[in-house]
């Protein structure tokens, strides 16, 4: 309920209207992937009151997604008896690079092309809507609500089947000239590659320091050994994952250490020109890869202080503490910057 | 002259004063360097009136310099009959890390160390003063005044005695939360080389693409020649430097022609890393080595594309087209953005 102050003085009158403070309105966070769609329930203040998650429905070009998503909002508002003019909007995350107004070039994941992703939420869903690229979008969320802590200036690295990021900067998320801000894991880190990265160069950053990268570098190490490496942690597996690599060097396997050694150089020099670049308060570091733990930050930070330009050699790191939350966090943090008057 | 416009309605009255827009108010920028400071006066618009430099005296633990910069601003405030309340203020770039507050750790060149340059300069010269790095500050003048165009998302490289740089993030300078961004001829190229560079790293984008790194090259083809040198456009100088690379490679001698795209390829797949981190609307380069002219930039745009993440691959190039005076620049700008109402 809103009410009314009259202030008359004079013989002006003045009418203020003030927003009864009590309200309570909604967002819904929604990071839209090739798999499932995630969805998160937030209350205006930022915290989140419930997710859950539906499969993504690849057919009909990518546009069952949408009517999917809007079933799921409506019986979401249905259960929980919220209107629906107390709903603020929806942030979602894709994919793919996205314009600021919600365009989308390509995006092989959900089969779009060439199409406006914010304004198919708004038609099918019916709510105010803003989109954008769902590794910056994870990296606003840990930045906002990662670590117990709220950063303003961070480097976000995430590693999963490929190494992505995301550079957070005032506290917003840096888009880009050509929306390729954080593209982190297409730095080249070694000239003489002749295996092609997915982006068609070649001795890209995640060659090395993604999972497939991570057991490439595995491998590696074993077909070098040859018969030496008989008996040892990874031997013998029939698909050496990242996962194993780094299991057998919390248990203390030679291999595991070296090739965790390995990717720790490879990732820590990057980083260490990652920060000259754009100098954060934190590194943070989030994807499937990251649930090794203590192990990966030590590993990344040793090599990065050994190639760190000095006065910046000091930088704190950290693992991402949301898990695969943080996108709907960013979801529900780009709703609160753009679709509210703070 | 100021003047006053009185409102009377109903019986309140409203007294608005309106600064008289024909007044005009000046600004000095100072690009302070180790061997001469360059001095320019700004009208606040931006327009640079008169420039000139004195020499640097680093007597007297590097205090002589602001005596001097005094005498030669208020001799030119006498010159020119400018009345001191007339001044807006000062804006100073220093060759080190400096804080927001203007305060130096280190200036090995002004023999400079732990002081408050902002402060001194005030104290001294009698004006609000505001400091910052002379590279961000060179970045941030190319970007305002430069190239006939004005840009607010620059990577600007200096390539000099070393290499230097500074970031423009929406038409500010991107300082990093060590006071390291855009400290670009730290990154790491080279993780194979064992000359220590200047900052005790070894392998940095500086040991090859500044003055002095395409010297080495030089020097390096001409000893991997061997006699077959003999008679080039090199052969038998005393001391190869930059220009004599330049000037080779502009006559066609093909081992010039071979390291300025040596050169290239380092800088330009550097470029391809850094403009993933940070995707600009356009990369500038400067700095005394930038006077090759159009030979430079085609070299590294050459190897920037072949090595680009493919949708910032069109990135543009440009020489930085201030020389010395966008230090001057970049320090007006600072003065406009931090001493006066917009």
């Amino acid at each position: 309920m809103d009410f009314c102050i009259l202030i008359q003085k004079e013989r002006m009158t003045v009418n203020i209207m003030i927003e009864n403070t009590e309200k309570n309105r909604y967002i819904f966070g929604i990071d839209i992937g090739g798999t499932a769609c995630k969805l998160g329930l937030f209350h205006e203040d930022g915290t989140l009151l419930e997710k859950w998650q539906i499969p993504t429905d690849r057919a009909n070009g990518g546009m069952n997604v949408f009517t999917d998503l809007a079933a799921a909002v409506d019986s979401k508002l249905e259960e929980k008896s919220i209107n629906r003019e107390d709903v603020i909007g929806i942030g979602a995350g894709v994919p793919a690079s996205i314009s600021g107004e919600g365009v989308v070039q390509k995006c092989p994941a959900l089969g779009w092309s060439n199409f406006n992703v914010a304004d198919k939420i708004t038609e099918v869903i019916g709510f105010p809507a803003v989109c954008g690229n769902d590794a910056n979008l994870a990296a606003s969320g840990e930045a906002w609500k990662g670590a117990n802590h709220s950063y303003s200036d961070v480097v976000f690295v995430t590693l999963g089947t490929g190494v992505g990021g995301g550079i957070i900067c005032n506290g917003k998320i840096l888009q880009g000239a050509h929306g390729c801000s954080g593209e982190l894991g297409h730095i080249k880190v070694n000239p003489a590659e002749t295996r092609e990265d997915g982006c068609g160069g070649h001795g890209c950053l995640q060659q090395y320091a993604s999972a497939t990268g991570i057991a490439n570098l595995a491998e590696e190490a074993l077909t070098a050994r040859g018969d030496e490496a008989k008996g040892t942690y990874l031997y013998g597996r029939i698909k050496v994952n990242a996962k194993n690599v780094f299991d057998g060097a919390k248990k203390g396997d030679e291999i595991c250490l070296d090739v965790v050694d390995k990717f720790g150089e490879i990732l820590g020099r990057a980083l260490a020109g990652i920060c000259v670049v754009f100098d954060p308060e934190v590194v943070i570091i989030g994807g499937g890869v990251s649930a090794a733990g203590d192990i990966l930050i030590d590993a990344v930070r040793k090599h990065y202080v050994e190639w760190a330009f000095p006065p910046c050699a000091d930088m704190e790191f950290r693992l991402a503490s949301l898990g695969n939350d943080a996108g709907i966090y960013g979801c529900a943090k780009m709703v609160i910057d753009e679709l509210t008057e703070l």
